[in-house]
């Protein structure tokens, strides 16, 4: 038996990385940002907006990785990220309902075209959940308006925690009543499998080159041995012997 | 416009008890048990033991409720509950993977022959929700095996607290992003909507009026003037204009 398949045999859940790894999260919120610019600050382009706003994610995020904040939901970090973002950029008096209705632009992200059909197989096979540091509502809006067919929604605000904070993995694992080698982490960043690999978790890298644009230089290909690597999540569906 | 229709136009969520109300556990159980008994103890009644079994149920929830026990998942009490009527029964020396095995009967429960095509029909309208004491990891077996389309897996677990303390109803509606006026428990059980009540969501009464066998003498019928009273699921997608 070749070392996938014993890897194989001994997965019983995956768990996904959500923005990039299974939506493109910069097209969709600078469709949505577009729109918005367009009425109050024409000229600004959408994906240098939707690439300012994401900046302040992991930072904000840090707050409360770093216990200087209680866990809060990341509809609130986002929502306050982008206040930042729209005062730095001098846009100013925008009612607050508008401000709210482009926060939910992370609730309509578009899957990547691979995805849906292949969690439709490995879903037959696997548990799958997402392990985002999304809310329970945004992975829930997003899924059901992309059609994820998810089995539960697993993730930052189920443990309270953001990743790649250890416990976000163990207990998902915990959670999950399997043993953490039993869970494969499934993602586009190679500092997201390196954590989880950390607790023990099996990882599966798939590229997404584009995440960022056509000039990405972050996350082209796999930086450690990761268990899978592969080019889309129907490619991980096969190399897992989950057919059509 | 009626009341249905002013109270349906609310509503953004549905969450369901699921022991009774979308399963049928005590069939379940007894199905597992008679296969268990036959070898350890003939002559037991597998449904005398199933309602035995689940006697111990709400007593070892009360002591998480009451604060005198952390929590910790209905999976663990189920565990010790069913040593418990074991060990009243005389049965004795039973290996520890049958013991573990014969626990995993809650995992394998049928749903009512409404329930599936309900939840799909109620699913393209609403966000739609196990709530129920049971872990996540219990939810999504029986959620795979009989083909449930949940939206998410929320409910005790999540909140880490049992049904019927008000956190679980009030932390759900929150974790959705929604009023609690908008959040709508469908039960089985007036006990269960009453205390879901208190907490300003909606109710939805559906009859199962042999989930403890043809005897039954309990909630058998609404015994408050729940927001919707029906006899079983399809009659609330019907109620809440989700047909066919």
């Amino acid at each position: 038996m070749t070392d996938d398949m014993t890897k194989t045999r001994e997965i019983k859940a995956l768990v996904f990385d959500v923005f990039g790894t299974v939506v493109d999260w910069r097209s969709g919120v600078a469709r949505e940002a577009q729109a918005f610019l367009s009425r109050h600050a024409p000229g600004l382009d959408p994906f240098e907006f939707a690439d300012a706003w994401r900046r302040e994610y992991s930072p904000a995020m840090e707050e409360v990785r770093s216990g200087r904040r209680p866990y809060v939901r990341l509809d609130v970090l986002h929502r306050e990220n982008l206040v930042k973002v729209l005062s730095r950029r001098g846009i100013a008096g925008v009612p607050d309902a508008q401000v709210d209705a482009l926060n939910l632009a992370w609730h309509h992200l578009d899957p990547w075209p691979d995805a849906v059909e292949a969690l439709y197989r490995l879903k037959r096979r696997f548990i799958i959940a997402p392990l985002s540091n999304g809310n329970i509502r945004l992975m829930v809006d997003i899924a059901k308006r992309a059609s994820l067919p998810w089995d539960a929604i697993l993730g930052a605000e189920v443990v309270r925690a953001y990743k790649p904070s250890p416990r976000v993995y163990s207990e998902t694992a915990e959670i999950l009543g399997i043993a953490p080698a039993e869970l494969c982490l499934v993602a586009a960043h190679n500092s997201d499998l390196a954590a989880a690999r950390q607790c023990g978790l099996a990882t599966a890298f798939v590229a997404r080159t584009t995440e960022h644009g056509a000039h990405q230089k972050t996350d082209l290909e796999a930086q450690e041995a990761w268990d899978f690597v592969v080019d889309d999540l129907l490619a991980l569906a096969a190399l897992l012997g989950c057919t059509a």
